[in-house]
């Protein structure tokens, strides 16, 4: 199973019908998508991405499925995500890196990427849970995660099971996943 | 979420209707009720234990939810699984340690640990998966789990896909999960 099925696994458990999500890394649109799906026609997607790009592929993947309604697109940095989503959500989904087929020199970084995250804690109610999935193999992927990493060891263990999940066998820097679960 | 609950989910991508999987670690039960469930009226489940309070226990329980039929006790080391299972499997679990509420000094061990995740990849099909819960916590539990990860890590990546999950805030020698997918 890949880190990003794995992820959508977690993501399933936690988001119901009429849920709220985020997806703080919008790119393709596809975890949009799976979250409008999950979070059904009373659900909400709040979507960011600081590519126009990635906001335009987004709103159409989501037009041509006829989701859109239930997708909020904005164009920001994941770390302003209070800013724009008011209420408590069930499910965070981060992936980290560049947009595919876009520019590989726009990467999110460690110090944006870490205030996005504790972004996301402040805004995640009980039973929700937040996925990461981050590349080590890009200049900077491997400072970003180490500085996730880190924080995440810092978590109060009665508020949150922070789990990481790495593949054992596969070479070429593959994408690792933390998932972050609130009790 | 519980490394064991994590191990659930991961088992019930792969198990279907009619399936046939194996519990190498039967204990007091819980998962094979878990895999029977799964597995339906036209599956079959193996539990392996070399202890007969184990088997009872878990007997009992099927038997209680009317899930009896559907299950083969057999007490015998995992490690010896392929003489008994003469069929390709979708879920193998293996809740590592001893039996709770039993005799803690009576424990796996890594060498017929490590032998039995061996048979198990043998009796594995396309698309199934392996869940080992491991715990460093009690005597020779650390060494058992680096033999594991040791072998794990030498597993081809065109025929396996290996993961293995830690929780990162947690203390106490906390369990961790180790997952095999065939491909």
């Amino acid at each position: 199973m890949k880190i990003t099925e794995m992820a959508h696994l977690y993501v399933k458990t936690a988001l119901r019908e009429g849920g709220v999500a985020v997806d703080a890394t919008a790119g393709n649109g596809h975890d949009t998508l799976f979250l409008a799906r999950l979070a059904g026609p009373g659900g909400r997607v709040y979507a960011f991405d600081i590519q126009e790009e990635a906001l335009q592929r987004t709103s159409a993947l989501l037009q041509q499925e006829n989701l859109l309604d239930r997708v909020k697109l904005i164009k920001a940095g994941h770390e302003q995500m209070s800013a724009y989503v008011n209420e408590a959500v069930s499910a965070v989904m981060f992936n980290l890196g560049y947009l595919p087929g876009g520019d590989h020199r726009i990467v999110t970084g460690k110090g944006t990427t870490l205030a996005a995250l504790k972004e996301a804690l402040t805004l995640l109610q009980n039973g929700g849970v937040i996925t990461v999935v981050a590349y080590p193999g890009h200049p900077g992927g491997k400072e970003e995660q180490e500085a996730l990493l880190d924080y995440c060891k810092t978590l109060n263990s009665r508020e949150y099971r922070v789990a990481y999940t790495f593949y054992l066998n596969q070479a070429h820097h593959p994408p690792v996943l933390i998932t972050v679960h609130k009790l």
